[in-house]
């Protein structure tokens, strides 16, 4: 029997809508989501932390809780960027255990947690908070191919994970890469090799992912990501009623009510209506460029943005050709944001500047010292001294030369003179200082829906 | 090893743009598509006929005359609708014969033939037609889900039509119905008790078919039919580019380029936008319904309309029950023009009336005298009764009743005055005797592409 988890919540209109379904949206059906028996409701993290207090003025933990409250049944799960969190670079230790604490508090019961370049000593301190609060966490493997990345390796990640007493074992192919027969195989290994529950997260970019969502049932994978129909396919996750129908009488039936999801799936079409402004139809076509360049479409079209931007659109087929140059000289990470964009812009730079490295963004600099994490492979020895000279990379984990930075959060928060402050109004103030002391303040407009505007683009990634 | 029919000159437009593609949008691609290497590409036939003529003011015949000559190492295949040839009603064996011979004389290599209630006899004149020029036949299976219909039974039908010498076998899954467990077991049946080659052909309405195919390839399927991927998925079939992808690697792997693939598909993102304003929304959606209440989405939507025009939307849900009993009733035809619109409009009568079937429409009369074939089960002895009185059913092929048509025809056109008539315009004549006369006469005037009306429908079926 597989297990469901929808992403409804939280990945599907990331993946779709830019991340902007509003609370309003998600509140009239959470009862009727609560009463389906999925294996949870993904509803919180990623990008909706940003967009809540960015972009629609609501409090992200105050919509953690009223779905909590209403979902009686089912786990809330929350998708964590490691020492990321929510937010987009390495916060201190005590920024992180406070999140995680009152991200606990607040409703999540089940934590995802990865990391961008797989390096687990960046989950290495929200894992922890999150056992201590009692939470289920689940591990993630960041899905990619590459000559240093193999189903052996992912094996060897998880049981690192398991050893830091993870609850299960996500594999989350962000770029939907995963084919059917490895999907098979990392299932089968993962299983026997690890004993923890699997869970196989895709995204449906390049059409294949409910094949390898088939492919993983064979193999005994205990949990399967979709999303309700209505925001289903195309960079979000295979629809739910797809899968429930596709398993129904096979060993690996999900046993889950069809009539009540279309149900629901009559609800979210209504609310997909409110939405149509801001889907990017790009978003729902199938995009087979990640299987033919080895790049995420997400990626493909950030990398004709920049060219266009410069006038240089001729030179795409050289960026075509540089990028993989690129990630192999910077070890092979996952292309997933920040990585994506660290890969991508090099490349640019190396071709429009004609001569390679000659200009190196602060971003690169950063990751070749270190501060991303260790990369899949070593960097490439002539390039590391190209970018960085004879400076060392840093050894340790990243999050070891932070301070703790929670102390000064809270003088500046009660220096901003609001009447009350909550204590998860710290930890807002921690991940985003900026525009954290306008949302508190009050000054965030919410973001009036328009109608679609050709070539608009959300600005939070992918994860 | 698995090949591909792909499906972009015919069901793939069919069912997302209202058949509405010009050959001029065509013809600047096929010899890429050519080079591609696929089983056959479905080019003709279906709706492309009527709407050639009726729509678009082009001659099928000389559309597939450009096509063949430009494709020139790849099968060219029709879809043949058996004694409907590819109109909505039966004809004449003498215009079955004609209207073969000369599909195989303008071009086509491959006639995929069936019977919209899977009565081998209405398929016999047209495989012996295609026979008799020395034709790939493929016998196909319409697909569906019943007490009366097994994987035994249609492994049953293709036995005989082995026994016609068809040359393949195909499952033709309309509406999308196919589960991947019944799929494999579908296959694997066929291929073992038939041994013929097995061709799956299936619609996305669901979002299932991917699923489906993973499992068709693992029970040893010789052809999946898809579509490149701007015109595929929703009511069309999987994306090519998908299934190739998926099945690299693997014992199925297609062999196909994917580079070529991406180069062919950027062509037809292009003629996309040019038919956007017809793509029907709905259409790309993926429609659980038919998982739900067992009724193809396009049908539901008829049902919706039907009601709405006669102010009786609130009996929608009465509606939804009627359908299934009438289709017992009239012996669980498949769900598929002309049943589909049958077995319907009974059912609306039959709740908007207040009185079951005290009003017949003359199709549903015919249907119940064995005008449209041996349904799958008799028809009930008492709603018979109802309908036809003490009136006889006939016993024999429907076919046999009518006489040769082409001579009449030939009076009728020669007498149009016409300054030239090929022998194709004969056929089309006896096809579509109304717009042909139009047509013929050079009075159809093309249908200019109009921007999305909402709520527009095609007025043609989707075999
Ligand atoms: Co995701
Ligand atoms: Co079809």
């Amino acid at each position: 029997m597989v297990k469901i988890t929808d992403t409804i919540l939280r990945d599907a209109h990331q993946s779709l809508a830019a991340t902007r379904m509003r609370t309003e949206d998600m509140l009239p059906i959470i009862e009727k989501l609560d009463a389906v028996g999925f294996f949870s409701l993904e509803a919180w993290g990623g990008a909706t932390f940003d967009s809540c207090i960015r972009f629609l003025n609501e409090d992200p933990w105050e919509r953690l809780r009223m779905i909590k409250k209403a979902a009686k049944n089912t786990p809330i799960q929350m998708l964590l960027r490691g020492q990321n969190l929510v937010g987009y670079r390495h916060y201190s230790d005590d920024v992180v255990e406070k999140f995680v604490t009152l991200a606990a508090k607040n409703g999540v019961d089940i934590f995802r947690i990865f990391d961008a370049v797989n390096d687990v000593r960046n989950m290495e301190a929200s894992i922890r908070a999150a056992k201590k609060c009692g939470s289920h966490v689940q591990g993630t493997i960041c899905y990619t191919i590459s000559p240093v990345h193999s189903n052996e390796a992912f094996v060897e990640m998880a049981k690192r994970l398991a050893e830091l007493e993870c609850d299960s074992i996500c594999v989350k192919d962000m770029a939907g890469l995963i084919l059917p027969a490895p999907a098979y195989d990392l299932v089968s290994r993962l299983k026997k090799e690890v004993g923890l529950p699997v869970d196989l997260h895709c995204h449906c970019t390049n059409g294949i992912a409910p094949m390898s969502y088939y492919a993983a049932a064979q193999a005994g994978v205990d949990i399967l990501d979709t999303a309700m129909s209505p925001f289903s396919f195309g960079t979000s996750q295979p629809a739910t009623e797809s899968v429930v129908g596709a398993l129904q009488g096979t060993p690996y039936d999900t046993g889950l009510d069809l009539k009540l999801l279309a149900e629901i799936a009559e609800y979210f079409l209504k609310v997909r209506e409110k939405y149509e402004g801001i889907i990017d139809p790009i978003a729902e076509r199938i995009d087979v460029n990640v299987l033919v360049y080895q790049i995420p479409g997400g990626m493909l079209s950030n990398l004709v943005s920049q060219l266009k931007q410069q006038n240089k659109l001729d030179m795409y087929d050289a960026v075509l050709k540089e990028v993989p140059v690129v990630r192999r000289e910077l070890g092979y990470p996952p292309l997933v944001t920040p990585t994506s964009q660290i890969v991508g812009t090099q490349a640019v730079l190396n071709v429009v500047m004609g001569e390679r490295y000659k200009v190196v963004p602060k971003e690169v600099k950063d990751y070749v010292k270190g501060f991303y994490g260790r990369t899949p492979a070593p960097v490439d020895p002539e390039i590391q001294k190209k970018v960085i000279g004879d400076e060392q990379p840093i050894a340790c984990r990243p999050a070891d030369l932070l301070k703790p930075e929670m102390p000064e959060v809270v003088a500046k928060v009660n220096a901003l003179g609001l009447k009350e402050v909550k204590e998860e109004d710290y930890v807002t103030y921690a991940l985003y200082p900026q525009v954290a002391e306008k949302f508190l303040k009050g000054e965030i407009k919410p973001e009036p829906l328009t109608p679609r505007a050709s070539g608009q683009k959300s600005k939070l990634g992918p994860n």
